[in-house]
């Protein structure tokens, strides 16, 4: 494993408390609803989803660790940034899901491109798609399941919601920031 | 005619998707009317809008190489989050038109600023107000002539609504960085 | 005092203008509401409204300029920017005031830590949060006293709203920045 024990705990724990109050805020606002309480529950989310993220959050950020080119120019401002970005994706999705699917999931996917616009590279583009692909693709599987489902006028896409692979793919870029943001920092200590 | 076939070809396309999918979130937000079905329609457009959007688009890209000092340091990136800028700020109008007209009116004019301060120059300024009068004006002759009407609480600027010239601006200053861009391209390929 | 008259007079009016248009988002959307007509109303707001904010915004940017290291390389696109995006903030704070707390409050924090990332330094970071104390401060003694109150819904901070330190914040973070550009911008007439 590439990624430093300390740097693995924190973006799990960062990954967990986001998917928290994001969740929270599709749970509040009606986007999506948990259908069983058979386990128990941190705020609004069934134990397992925080965990998921968290272990998500990492996978993709050691992922990115085992791709070339990791860019030294890379500053915890621009994480931080991303982490805002991310969050600030996430929510918008609650505030807006109940609107019209055309103009609802453009802003979104455009929100998302613009992510990667500004905080991304050739290797955090990869990690996006994957995440825009597993992430879904896990989502829908719950669904299927029973476990959860998204509002009636917001399951087109296999059962989840067809905005779900953006905020997927802005997570990935971002997660793969801070991955690299991760290696400068060591880079950096090690210099000192 | 400065813009090569192909570029003007793909600026026409991109031009007429980009307003159908915008046009579409404005009439399935009440934003819009369109109230003569005498030609065809395309998704929820008369087949003309997307043309005289596509032409726009390719006219204001040719104006752009007519006026001085084309940035050579622009990339594609910038393009691609031009795109998704002016594409976000469409569908925001949709999304928003039915609020109070001082804060949705300012919200649309800031996101266009933005736009500009991010990807714009001097003279995408230019091209940006151009777009700004033109295009409502366009809008208020179809409006005026019965074609197409704005909601009744958003028609206060001769018939159409206060913040058209600041999706026009926006639209205006990234067609002109995507002329900018293909001048660019077309460098690299001649040096290669 | 460091600032000179022109740019604080500058200042003072561009800081009374903005909340003139913020409040008037805020009032129109029902976010707040005055309940004293004891004074003369400016559209929406009670003369000493802006006045405070103008006051405000000048205090702030003479505060930057007492502090360190402030940047020779910050440009008016900047500033305009900022300026922009603070607005920006602003009547989306009143847009959305009405959705459950996180997602709102959650979006508001977002976009004022993306502002700072863009734009901000840690002096204007300090000058943020200087703000983001001192204005919910005040605008609470307000709400005490019985002249203004925030929505029902809208009060639980100290009865303001809690993404009001997001907003004063992002202020602080645009101030501190133009009262730079001021500097710089005096030392290129100074060389010429």
């Amino acid at each position: 494993m590439k990624l430093r024990l300390p740097v693995a705990v924190f973006l799990f724990v960062l990954g967990a408390a986001a998917s928290l109050v994001g969740d929270h805020s599709h749970i509040v606002t009606g986007t999506t609803e948990y259908l069983s309480d058979a386990v128990p529950f941190v705020w609004s989310s069934p134990i397992w989803f925080p965990i998921l993220v968290g272990l998500a959050t990492v996978s993709i950020a050691e992922l990115r660790l085992h791709l070339p080119a990791a860019r030294l120019s890379v500053t915890a401002r621009q994480g931080l940034a991303g982490v805002a970005a991310v969050l600030g994706i996430y929510v918008t999705t609650a505030l807006v899901h109940s609107g019209p699917a055309a103009p609802v999931n453009t802003l979104i996917y455009a929100l998302a491109v613009i992510t990667w616009c500004a905080l991304g590279d050739r290797y955090g583009g990869v990690c996006g798609v994957i995440a825009a692909v597993v992430g879904p693709a896990v989502e829908a599987v719950i669904a299927a399941a029973g476990l959860a489902r998204y509002a009636a006028d917001s399951d087109a896409l296999f059962g989840v919601v067809p905005w779900l692979p953006a905020l997927y793919f802005s997570f990935g870029v971002v997660v793969s920031l801070l991955a690299e943001i991760s290696v400068q920092q060591s880079a950096v200590l090690a210099d000192t």
